[in-house]
């Protein structure tokens, strides 16, 4: 008989060696790590964070993993939530090519709690990382795009799956319990669209890291479940989603590796904008180029573009993330896209107002998603135009290594100073790190 | 503008007084908390209870909340889990008669727990858990039967709702707040019928008392959440459901209260099966009846009884729940249906047996579902014959008071000894009680 879905993944997590993780494989954990952990830091001082710290810690145990930019321990089931709130409050993170899974806010919450409470060397940390985000991103794939489409916000339903995949790895479960862990996670999915815009929206990789965890501590201790949760009869597939190709599951697996599949915001704000900045950031920096000689910004933008951020009149930092006007306007100003930017003050400041307020926005729909075309019209009557199909952050554009570390201080160092810096040379060398105490140390 | 059903919900756990609870509401609701104890304290020593205790310990805090027949304490979260797989694990818990959700396993679990946490009255947990049993089963009502039917265990989706009002009641949270508590339940939903016939069913439950009393406490914290997550788009019913029935939410709110058409099991097995034991031990009890006289039991039966316990040749107890066959010769044999009549050892009896192997069942589509026909041919010919349609345990036949605290104390008494009646007696007197000291002395 033909193994299942379900069980194949489980054997994948339990068997893989790390040799068989591929250099450009590792590296690019590597590179997930760094984009999350910076995120989590600068997530941190938001006020939702303070209050999942406390919710998560009125009944928890023992201090054993860090709570990133907070200099703080807590067990690391309390860790792994508020974790997973502060990397993904910013709408900073990683996410899937393929799926819009933001894998690392559910999995590496998961994954480096339970890494720090077990005093786990980096190279295991990035093994479970990788398979988590593996197991994730292709039960993702096998219910995209109509598993999101009903409504499911896929980070905290495919992510629960690959936290307990990770923890399950992390514990040293075989492939028999990893099964299970996969199994009991994915009867705890997380996240209705219907809370986009509210707190509740950074809960969903909170909570799914923790239900990883619960999942892979029960299996773990013998508790079980169905062999063949993802594709069974009244399972994960058939409940949570009107179409399943389990081929997406089975192909290449073990060959062909999802992280490398995983893209990182080189601006702070919903990726659909991100073409527009690209551009006016790119027409910014040309030779001669001055804003105060910019008449009108017309932009031509792919229908999503206005459905997602057309407002035209933002009133403080988070309406400004939905603003592709403001956006537009900030960057020809400032150049740049950062949090800075898209503060309450900037947002509402008179420059960025009047600019603002002659950006004119046109839907083209023959545009792809991540295509987009900025006309500067100057007040002598010139024209200076750019487009783009392929903006910085998206897979055929990626950020570097170099602007990654960029991000990451520009997120981490007003958190946690001078630390950040040092924080960001460990994390690159993960690999061959031989514990994690440098992380409670530092962040 | 009309108020949607959310906060509808909300309002009524936030402010009804513990005055406006009409007496029988009360009452029913002091019998399903005797009948749930009664579940939790004999499923204490099942496997999976202690598993799932070590696992939901493994990281947690101060001891503050009992685990109920294990003469233990944990802090409450991990309370919620251990007592909610406790009290499902069995099978023997209540089922509300228009949803199948079993309303006391996710909602009492959570409550009694923070009750138990913050000192809270026998009185004060008792309306918690009425309000919770009411948003769990409204909640239910209104995605019902499509919600089941596509794979869902309603008990942990529209549980985690009732044990998130349940728990932001016991919190004494406002109505804004409670219906974030609500809408952050909403969006932990758990259970794919996948898991039946695994421990994992069980943990559906506990997992949902557990995902209640988190959402109570980021709500408690100002952690927020969509106001309409229940009804609005790319909500619950939405995401969870082909069909939605807003006003089986609204529909006499307040006045009619579900806790009414909570039923309780007298027979420790699935439901379809109890109307041939009900039968059969009527037949027992009639004059001049003897075992060794029966030569064939004919049953007339709905058809589900023969999909879900059709097993003609069970080898241990488990599989005995699932076979009509053991179900109506133990009960000829034993003058009961108990946990003792689904022993492994029992179930494997040679006159159990051989008696099992003279017992045919026949589907009657005309049959009801509560609906079914034994009769008996006896070797000299005659035939003894009994037909109901209100079983014992059904909602038109209901289990009295008496039988309800001897089904407990046949649960009971095997884990607490001589402890288990004092504890009934206590758990009678719940409303008067001041505080719940006493169950963590006796259970």
């Amino acid at each position: 008989m033909a193994i299942g879905v379900t069980q194949r993944l489980a054997r994948l997590v339990a068997e893989t060696r790390w040799e068989d993780l591929p250099g450009p494989v590792r590296h690019e954990g590597v590179r997930s790590f760094v984009n999350w952990l910076g995120c989590a830091v600068g997530g941190a001082p938001h006020p939702g964070v303070a209050a999942a710290a406390r919710a998560a810690m009125a009944f928890g145990g023992a201090p054993a993993a860090s709570l990133l930019g907070m200099r703080r321990r807590a067990d690391p089931m309390a860790a792994a939530l508020v974790n997973g709130v502060a990397s993904h409050v910013l709408d900073f993170d990683d996410t899937h090519d393929g799926t819009l899974i933001h894998p690392s806010a559910p999995v590496l919450s998961a994954a480096l709690a339970l890494a720090e409470a077990r005093g786990a060397s980096g190279a295991e940390l990035l093994a479970a990382f990788l398979l988590g985000v593996e197991v994730a991103c292709r039960v993702g794939m096998a219910v995209s795009p109509a598993h999101y489409d009903a409504g499911w916000h896929i980070t905290g339903t495919a992510g629960a799956i690959g936290a307990g995949a990770a923890a399950a790895r992390l514990l040293g479960l075989d492939a028999g319990r990893t099964a299970w862990a996969i199994g009991l996670a994915a009867s705890q999915p997380v996240g209705l669209r219907v809370h986009f815009g509210s707190m509740a929206k950074s809960f969903h990789p909170g909570r799914a890291a923790q239900n990883g965890i619960m999942a892979a501590l029960l299996a773990a201790e013998g508790f079980d479940a169905a062999p063949d949760a993802i594709e069974g009869r009244r399972g994960f597939a058939e409940v949570l989603s009107s179409a399943f190709a389990p081929e997406r599951i089975e192909a290449g697996l073990g060959e062909a590796w999802e992280i490398m599949r995983n893209t990182y915001k080189p601006f702070a704000c919903g990726l659909v904008i991100h073409p527009v900045i690209d551009l006016c950031l790119q027409l910014r920096a040309r030779p001669g180029f001055a804003v105060e000689d910019v008449a009108r910004v017309r932009l031509r933008v792919h229908p999503l573009v206005l459905d997602l951020t057309g407002k035209t009149e933002p009133t403080n930092g988070l309406e400004g993330k939905f603003s592709i006007f403001h956006a537009a306007a900030v960057a020809l100003l400032d150049g740049a896209g950062g949090e800075a930017e898209f503060a309450d003050a900037r947002v509402r400041a008179g420059d960025v107002v009047a600019l603002r307020r002659r950006v004119e926005a046109v839907v083209d729909q023959a545009c792809g998603r991540t295509e987009a075309e900025v006309v500067l019209q100057l007040r002598d009557g010139r024209e200076l135009r750019a487009a783009t199909a392929t903006p910085l952050g998206s897979l055929a554009n990626p950020m570097s290594d170099a602007a990654l570390g960029a991000k990451f201080l520009g997120l981490a160092t007003p958190v946690l100073g001078a630390e950040a810096a040092r924080l960001l040379d460990d994390a690159w060398r993960l690999p061959a790190q031989d514990d994690l105490r440098w992380i409670a140390a530092r962040a």
